[in-house]
């Protein structure tokens, strides 16, 4: 596709979401409700089509060489579809953020102020090989009011249409306008950039992938960018740590998925912590590949040398980077250096300990003695999660309906002038 | 400067702006508002040297003959610079907003997630002739907890540079680290890219001034930008609207102040509203220049023709467009076309039709039966602004005080892992 037609098709796209945008707006919470689940009725009615076009994909990208774990992550089968309708009913469930009062006040000369939740308007999603999110993020944003630009990753292109045509025909079938949600049906790259540019026409990108597609979109978009980058996590061990609670949350933490945003990937013990070796042994006898300084390098001969690298680096693994520190002050130092604002965590029976650390580490989740694991939409009752945001702007840490929306002021008077 | 001291300025500055923002945050109440009551009296203990530097500037602005509107912003005399005293003091009587918690819930593992407001960082304020906004801009980013970098017009440059030493003694006096609020001092226009381009060293900018100056930061920032754009707005008058309430809502909207962002640009009126004459008439009578559609026109030969551009033009001036309507959708269509979503109203006594311009209107202040010049953070309750933002993202409308933080999740937990 040369440039110019795919700059057309872009526009044509865009113009269409623009022009949906305030029908969605205002729809009725039951009107979403209902398409949701015509939505996931849909998904199963077109089961076989999807796995269908799904196959094809995966024997491409077999052909092409693609790697174990992405072709995982592109391949479908029934359990997976099922689970992919069943997260469009969860999001149906969701409580509409649409239209909430934020606050309210009212004024000496009578006027009445209040904040209302309204949809930021429309919002491209760019993501990678997994086609889930196809169905995942475009009914988050729908039921935020919002309508929907999505480009998936070209290997997925085959399962992200035939997804999409059948949310699609539910949305419709559900009273929904059409082009609510529309899936950019080339696999040119050059379609990223016409979104990334698309300034006044898409309101926010929200990029879901990993640190390449990440970087790109907020390295070129003039839209802004709702954006999720490492999860370098710590988990701090203080010196008033329950010695049983410290070793369970840190293997936890490290070990109960290690290709998760939420891991921790640095273990920073106190030095003053009385008995850190079955923290270590823990760990390793759990498969767990340790690199430490030479302070806890001496507690346990198969702890390998870590070098500064170890310390900014997010490994996705099963791999921890393991530091002695001169207590929680000296934690919250690393931190400040080393982390990424996603998630840390200290174990400590200190109160005042624990209450230190969350005022001074400046991340979007901060935890007290509980593992970093639970950094996850679901597991923070938001139902549903679009993306972990580690930017500081707008939403922060798990972002669902509610930061998928804006707020208008409205003032209701009775004729005042202003003096 | 060349560009390479230019830049080692900046990173300097940049740098210790960094530096300071932790101990910024946390900070107690008490802590900020004696700092902020100290810089107040700083300003009023430096009234001499500050009206004479600004007298500096006025003579050197004259030499270069800026317009007189100009002159007239950068000017102080002593009313004003107790104003700007006073001002000062008022945002320290504002509550703090670090450390308010947005919302609390408890998960059925037992964790305590809350959403705590915490400062933003390092905010980047890019302002023109103005010498107040370095007094308002600066303690409303310290008030809540940032640090802050100032840039101001090189016309002010003299006069911000004495405002600046006051509020940095005071502050500093009061207990604020030194480095809290830096002013750029080259007025190299040059710093103004270094600024834009700072990212990971300043968090947000803030740019106040003309459209000229929001552009080129929107154009060139790669940090985030809290922009304010035109104040396009419109008044409806629709056909339930009461005759006098609407003529004495729209003559105050339009020309109680014309140069403010808050002031009404395009009137349109309901085609089956029963008598427009007054309206038109009491707005020519107090000597505004009307812009009329033919139809418009024929009800007074006093009005001028409107062309396609005047739909539109922020005059900032007492020139104001009007246009009949068939009833509220076209209105509301109308703002859709024209409208820059700052702030719209509707007049009209049937609360029906209202609720569906309020729905409907995509602005970030909607008006029932009230005048559009209230659009301001002090009519509002905030108590101050550092402008009103037209974007759709992080904050809406008047920006205050809450506006400058973001926020962080908090969970407390008393040992739980995650199955």
């Amino acid at each position: 596709m040369d440039d110019r037609d795919l700059a057309t098709e872009f526009a044509t796209m865009a113009a269409m979401a623009r022009s949906v945008a305030p029908a969605l707006a205002t729809l009725p919470t039951a009107t979403k409700t209902a398409a949701l689940h015509h939505a996931a009725a849909a998904i199963r009615d077109d089961r076989d089509a999807i796995l269908a076009a799904n196959a094809q994909d995966v024997a491409a990208a077999e052909t092409n060489g693609l790697s174990g774990a992405m072709l995982d992550r592109l391949r479908l089968d029934p359990a997976r579809l099922e689970a992919m309708a069943a997260g469009v009913e969860a999001v149906a469930g969701l409580p509409d953020p649409v239209g909430a009062v934020i606050d309210r006040s009212e004024r000496p000369n009578g006027l009445v102020l209040t904040r209302v939740r309204v949809p930021i308007g429309v919002i491209g999603i760019i993501y990678e090989s997994r086609p889930n999110v196809t169905a995942d993020a475009a009914v988050l944003a729908v039921m935020a009011g919002n309508a929907a630009i999505l480009r998936g990753g070209s290997e997925a292109i085959r399962s992200n249409r035939a997804i999409h045509a059948a949310i699609e025909r539910g949305l419709t079938a559900g009273g929904l306008p059409e082009g609510a949600v529309q899936l950019v049906q080339t696999t040119d790259r050059a379609a990223v950039g016409e979104m990334l540019r698309a300034e006044g026409l898409i309101d926010l990108i929200v990029p879901r992938g990993g640190k390449n597609l990440v970087a790109r979109v907020q390295a070129e978009a003039r839209v802004p960018v709702l954006a999720h980058l490492d999860g370098l996590n710590h988990s701090y061990v203080d010196r008033a740590a329950d010695p049983v609670m410290a070793r369970d949350i840190v293997v936890n933490a490290k070990l109960r998925r290690t290709g998760v945003c939420g891991s921790t990937e640095t273990l920073l013990i106190d030095r003053a912590f009385a008995d850190p070796l079955p923290i270590l042994t823990g760990l390793l006898d759990a498969g767990c590949e340790l690199r430490g300084d030479a302070d806890i390098r001496a507690l346990h001969p198969d702890i390998l040398e870590a070098n500064d690298d170890d310390w900014n680096t997010e490994y996705l693994d099963a791999i921890l980077s393991v530091k002695l520190v001169d207590g929680v002050d000296a934690a919250i130092a690393h931190i400040a250096a080393h982390g990424s604002h996603h998630t840390d965590a200290i174990i400590t029976g200190d109160a005042a300990t624990a209450e230190r650390f969350i005022a001074r580490v400046d991340s979007a989740i901060v935890m007290w003695n509980a593992s970093t694991q639970f950094a996850d939409g679901g597991e923070f009752g938001l139902g549903a999660e679009i993306g972990i945001a580690t930017g500081r702007l707008h939403a922060r840490g798990p972002v669902a309906l509610e930061g998928l929306t804006t707020y208008k002021w409205v003032v209701r008077g009775t004729g005042q002038i202003r003096p």
